[in-house]
């Protein structure tokens, strides 16, 4: 019987790795691993200032508030609600190839500094991919770069989780913002 | 020894089988199988017109934006938020069976044609189910059908996420839309 | 070969555990275990009422709908969104140590009654954490307690999902609202 004993030690060794990494799994912790997709791409906010008709995708849905009026002589719009249907491109010009649509809002929610909350869909519809990614969260504006979550998707993003970190690349005042977001999802699904 | 040899195979086989699947579940790469659950409801929105204050179940949060008053003659509504506590019913019928109240809003988030986007929760309180799932994403109102996502649950529902396809069902102007919602959930929890 | 009598069995065993659980974590069945995480906080909702412009953490974003003043005398603000920058506290005192910012809004979603729903972010900023939870989900306001659904996170939260449950803690008319938040993450990744 002495053939058996490295089967004895590799299935104990086996045993051991699979209990644990099960256990990990039932148990809800997890380890991060490398993303099942990178993808970096640029938000272009064109907010309708009364006279681009044209080229504004973004619009205030709502008046200013009373608190944003009286709070300070700064405005930092507190309350203010923006509707977008926002270009989203693979570069940072306006101009570079066009990646997918963000479609959503998001809204100014801090009295003392602009700081806003997002919440949105990331719709693609080319050769590449067709689905959509849903995200929100926290805009902490004044931090150089801040991460909001990826909380489902659609089509080729079928469940996806993740997060998308962004970036102010410009803004140039209230009417132009351009973010960059690169997005990891750690979670993907295949159909 | 040489009756070890199909063991050997054997522990071999299995081995490699599951330590695939385990590096899948810790990749973050996943496959997705049958539903854990499926569901067809119908969402009736009824929107305040100034009349049916009895009957309506949503209403305009906020007054047309200006964008959405210059950008051409047949208002697309972009901006426009419409808050909802609608009816959720087995059948398309408003008279078949209740199934859920769809609590949440959504806005017109589109300047040449009207599309939409979601965030509610089904809220569930009847003997077949206790609990609610939310749900957000772009409601592509051009397309025949369309997906959201369920990013999440409480109750029956606990921790749920899937999918759900949005069809049309009945349009009668402004005021009374029917949505067809075809749920799937892939991830399901046992409490 | 008797000797090898004991090691069929076993290995037969763990496979059949081993590929259940497996099954179950394919299909998208799973079971709830104890939570990764759990944490109390006090959410305080101080609302702009025209005068506390130091205090008031929040602010309605819009005005009072047609339908809300149409419905009845008892106004249930339905349509009413409000946006806020909250402080959450580790106990019910205002004073008590901060915990988080909860940034996002609400809006009251019921004709016959006041009901609310929330998306939100929690964002931290301490020694003990930093990054966020995002959270959303339908607060049924006449139930004792109620729930609503982590459906993701940053930071030390990395792709946290859970539940929260909610407890109205104090409600002082319109202006003043407390909540107490019961946070139990079911999935946590580690970095």
């Amino acid at each position: 019987m002495q053939g058996l004993a490295p089967y004895s030690k590799f299935i104990s060794l086996i045993t051991a790795m699979l209990l644990l990494a099960l256990a990990g799994v039932a148990s809800g912790e997890r380890q991060r691993n490398a993303p099942c997709k990178e993808m970096t791409m640029y938000y272009h906010n064109i907010l309708y200032d009364g006279a681009n008709t044209a080229n504004a995708t973004a619009a205030f849905a709502t008046q200013p508030t009373l608190l944003s009026r009286s709070a300070s002589v700064n405005d930092t719009y507190f309350g203010e609600i923006v509707v977008f249907d926002d270009l989203v491109t693979a570069g940072p010009a306006l101009s570079s190839e066009p990646v997918a649509r963000a479609q959503g809002f998001f809204f100014y929610d801090k009295k003392e500094a602009p700081n806003a909350w997002f919440a949105f869909s990331l719709v693609f519809n080319s050769t590449a991919y067709r689905g959509t990614l849903n995200l929100m969260g926290a805009d902490l504006i004044a931090e150089k770069t801040r991460d909001i979550s990826v909380v489902g998707g659609t089509g080729d993003f079928l469940m996806a989780r993740g997060v998308a970190t962004l970036r102010t690349d410009s803004f140039e005042g209230l009417y132009y913002l351009r973010l960059q977001m690169d997005i990891k999802l750690y979670e993907c699904y295949h159909v």
